[in-house]
């Protein structure tokens, strides 16, 4: 991870504040919005303090390691970049810095197919990094074929495969801040390339999905005879989806709910892990996305049973801050965190962050005034 | 339903406020207004707030189909217009505009006795729309058969018979916007029809009902003498009532509070839903309203047992917005989110929106800042 | 009751904001201010949210009586008015001004030991009213036994025997506001009577009651030699101390914390209700007061096994708002609030007011923004 | 307990408001500022409302006894100075002022290793009270074992091991503040007591310790060949910690999370404490510091189990607020306060304070407006 201790970054607690209001309206809608009312979005957050700490003290720590493996590769943390999309509306740095960012910080990056850059140019910005591809399934399954093939050609080392989104769920900020995900956006994959839709046709009673992707598991059969990477189903919230997963050879889940950008009133991602993680076993990875913050939020996630999470908002907000060197800063600063409460906590690495480390919140009186 | 995409219309969560600043203080108050402190307005929005939803991704869903029936009828939503007074006090499209929206929407919509617009004027704009009459039993039994009769004549397809009302509740905020339910509003069905008494005549301890109406479940069968329509009683909280409801040959119950407009404190129409449906099985339709506003409501509260959901409040918003074509666009988008939401959820039919859908929010910890 | 309809007066909603800018604020601290940081003030009214109602229709309501018999004697509604002290520095109608609204209305009225005016001129404004004299215990038994001949001589039907007070508590708004009780402010029992100590003297670790009155049950059994009056110990909060109270002969218990102006921190009224209900079963009548507002409190009080309920805090908002008249105004208005809510809530008289007319609300998700 | 009853001193509601906005920026974020997003700080507050009192009346109560014994040295309260840091930085009373107060008050006071003032003039004003020496383990032994037998010399009566600070956390509040705990604040112990080190040396994934002191159960038996003081361990929070405490022969155990300034969400205080005493039954003495502010809060903590309670940001809010006179002021009003609490609990000394003064706080229902 990079170390850079120059310049000026704010405390964590104030980065979303920093440029909240320095960004124009339109794209603070983009990085901010959530479906409907944001109820996911607050859910995402308020999960997380359900679960306090229960530290031990004098347990021998004189160094932590955060290394782990994830799909095979070790990286220097249990986070990664989860992928988003438009990085260049964001910043000129773009999916380049952030890549370069990932990769100086040891950490695996994964990259919308709605980047701004293209997937090439991201994997040499990227250089020795461990990257990941996400993949929204394309009208043509052609389309589908070429960026996969494309991503594997380019050194990327998983693919991760959107399934929450088959149509774009309606987003009152983002339609009050004026920004649509369509056409409009410049990508960086190729014109061919197309965004999820954003309404299905609807005639009478019924509503059609436009230009249908695939909407089954089976998708995983075929696009295994398309690559030899292995796949990352992101967006499951259940058991029975997760066992799916497995049947159908998937390597890794994110249990997720696209960051409450989808759909309004899914449960927390956070709630949705234990289950999910008691239904696959040891059978794949399970990683998680939504509501991560700070160096615990990382630490609850892993003792209830995530293999690592996801950095969705809070790398937009860094890359919007100061590029990618405030990208650099943020996974440094999350990284010591990590590690502090490890040394607080009294776990040396990874593996001995268990269940016992974390306990509920009891039920909650009154709210303080 | 219409899907008139012309001219500006508001995210849903701007609806409300879109409109609370732009009416005179007194509409304002009658819209919003609830009884007593407004526990029960409070208590309706925040039960949807207990459940979350557990989608399933990759579903096979290519097309949704929101239609359902409703009392026999086919209709295009299981959303209806719930019955509310006095649409001429907020825009002078009134009921027949919203009779026109329902009916170009394929939605129920149901009428009240304190209509603006007489019943027959609302028939004549329904056109082939599913109309439902609403009634308040009236002092002289001669004047709500002469209803009924009308009701029944103007091709309305239900008796809504409303059952919490026996007296007007105390409402603060009509009260302090100065708006009083009493003869002095203009109604359309006739001068002999009243609104139902503001307070019960006071002898020491005793209070007595003023002109007291029936007051029994006898009513159901007397009515039954009058019309052959099938009544729908409107206000049950209990499994008891729906019961007795089943037992007085009622073809549909609304588990409804009034929107909080009467007995304050009253439970949640989402909190009663389960206990009413389990008691009722199939021997009857329950419906429910009672702080519906999103796509995501109706489907909490499908998942929850109700066979559709009645649009009360949020309907008057679209009309003071813009009259007629605001409620057909505000009907638009609500089917919209409704057949997003089950897109997202892996539910293609209403017939598949069940009880795994949902899980109650954990107990929560402190609230976020 | 009075049903005097002139004049201004507020929705009960706004009652406590009518009068809380328009007094002295050394006056408000005292009215409004509890002991330390005012949890029990907040807890008392919070713990009626935690109970909703769930009413019954067309249950052949055409009248309801409030009626009922305190301590044998038949009055006009399930509720009276708690002793509070210092009336005159709140409106120079006084007690007297409340006792005859009391009167007027068939309320029992209960009067401090620290009224303004004296016990004799309220009885004699109080007329055929029904009365209860609060007493606090002096230090002189000699005093204490005057006041309590007195009471009787003057027609008062009951003593009511505060127990929560053997020092006053630390009310850190009174403090802001420069409300000191002591004897400063004039009362109209005679200058030999004394407010309680406000604090105890200390000598290192020990702290001593100064001027100790009695501080054991026996006080029950020795003032029973000096009057033939019933007793109601008022605040009570555990079943133990119900049935202490009961086997010393008392004919009441007010469940109460001093409406939070004692034990800051003390559990709420309502929350102790059930068990000191439970404990005393039919040997003595069980009272609460602390929170009580609206028609609906009142009725969720009966329906978990009070027999009536105190009103403190909202009649001197009434006092300040316009003396006696206000006083009856809102006597009034909650007697029709209660009526209406039973009349909503298909109950007849209050007798019919049963534990099966509350549910406790569900455990809330996040609270609404 | 000093009895200053001259000059002004606020309400305890008041006391952190009225020192909050007068002190400077940077100073102000040392006393106030916890780890990360004060998660913890908030929890320990939030725990205490999780309790009610269930007082018990007329109990015989003319006197109570705070006094009670700590590590075996008679005190009069059952509270004490919680260690904290550069008092010096606060008021130019700073610790000998704070010393002063104490013993004058009858109270064990604890002082920081990182005092402004050094522990021999700290007990040369501390005179005759009973005062703890808080030690931070030092990197070099010979600093440590120093440091110990300086305080072991200056009749200090027991050595306090923070066990919760192998490395500081990130606290962001500081942060802003521009207060850092480093060299660069001066310290009374001599210049080679070191602050615990602000952060790990990085190398890839792996944190070092700098300069890592001893970070195992085994330096207490070390540090016993050095003192025949008795050891108390601040900063456990777990029943296994609580009992490698006791096999080392730890003398008392502070539960404790550092004021919410280490581990951000880490439980509360309060919510570890029962777990912590049952596991220690009678072989140590087990005390509590986090979120007390008022006499209740002590109240509270002994009901549940605790011998003793440390007050750290209060009596800095003290401090700050008039010196060393306002300390003793805070200490007199807080003994005055859980003197009251105990009279109207009905408790007379310290080992009346049982299991059953405590009761949960039903859960809530939604939050009042």
């Amino acid at each position: 991870m990079s170390d850079d201790s120059e310049g000026e970054f704010p405390p964590l607690s104030d980065l979303e504040r920093s440029v909240a209001d320095r960004l124009p309206p339109r794209i603070w809608s983009y990085i901010a919005g959530g479906a409907g009312e944001e109820r996911t979005v607050e859910a995402n957050r308020s999960a997380f303090r359900r679960w306090a700490l229960k530290p031990r003290v004098w347990a021998n720590v004189t160094t932590v390691d955060l290394g782990t493996r994830l799909l095979g590769a070790p990286v220097e943390a249990p986070f990664f970049i989860a992928p988003t999309a438009y990085h260049g509306e964001i910043h000129p740095d773009a999916e380049p810095g952030v890549a370069r960012a990932a990769a100086a910080a040891g950490v695996v990056a994964a990259f919308s197919t709605l980047s701004s850059a293209s997937l090439e140019t991201i994997a040499a910005a990227s250089g020795g990094g461990v990257r990941w591809f996400q993949l929204y399934l394309q009208p043509r399954f052609s389309v589908t074929r070429s960026l996969v093939e494309r991503a594997e050609h380019a050194g990327y080392a998983a693919i991760v495969i959107t399934a929450d989104v088959p149509v774009l769920a309606v987003r009152d900020r983002q339609a009050r801040g004026g920004f649509a995900i369509d056409g409009s956006v410049p990508v960086g994959n190729g014109a061919d390339v197309m965004p999820p839709p954003r309404a299905s046709e609807r005639e009478g009673s019924r509503y059609r999905l436009r230009a249908p992707a695939e909407t089954d598991w089976d998708i995983l059969d075929r696009l295994s005879g398309v690559t030899r990477l292995p796949f990352v189903v992101k967006g499951v919230l259940s058991a029975e989806d997760e066992r799916l997963a497995v049947e159908h050879a998937a390597a890794g889940v994110i249990v997720s709910n696209h960051g409450g950008r989808q759909l309004d009133g899914a449960r927390a991602s956070l709630d949705a892990l234990p289950e999910v993680v008691a239904a696959v076993g040891e059978r794949a990875e399970v990683y998680l996305d939504g509501g991560v913050r700070r160096g615990i939020d990382v630490l609850i996630s892993l003792a209830l049973g995530a293999r690592a999470v996801g950095l969705g908002r809070p790398v937009l907000w860094a890359l919007a801050h100061g590029g990618a060197p405030s990208v650099a800063r943020y996974l440094a600063a999350l990284g010591a965190e990590l590690a502090s409460a490890m040394e607080l906590a009294g776990r040396r690495s990874i593996a001995e962050i268990d269940r016992a480390l974390v306990v509920p919140v009891p039920d909650q009186g009154p709210a303080s005034p």
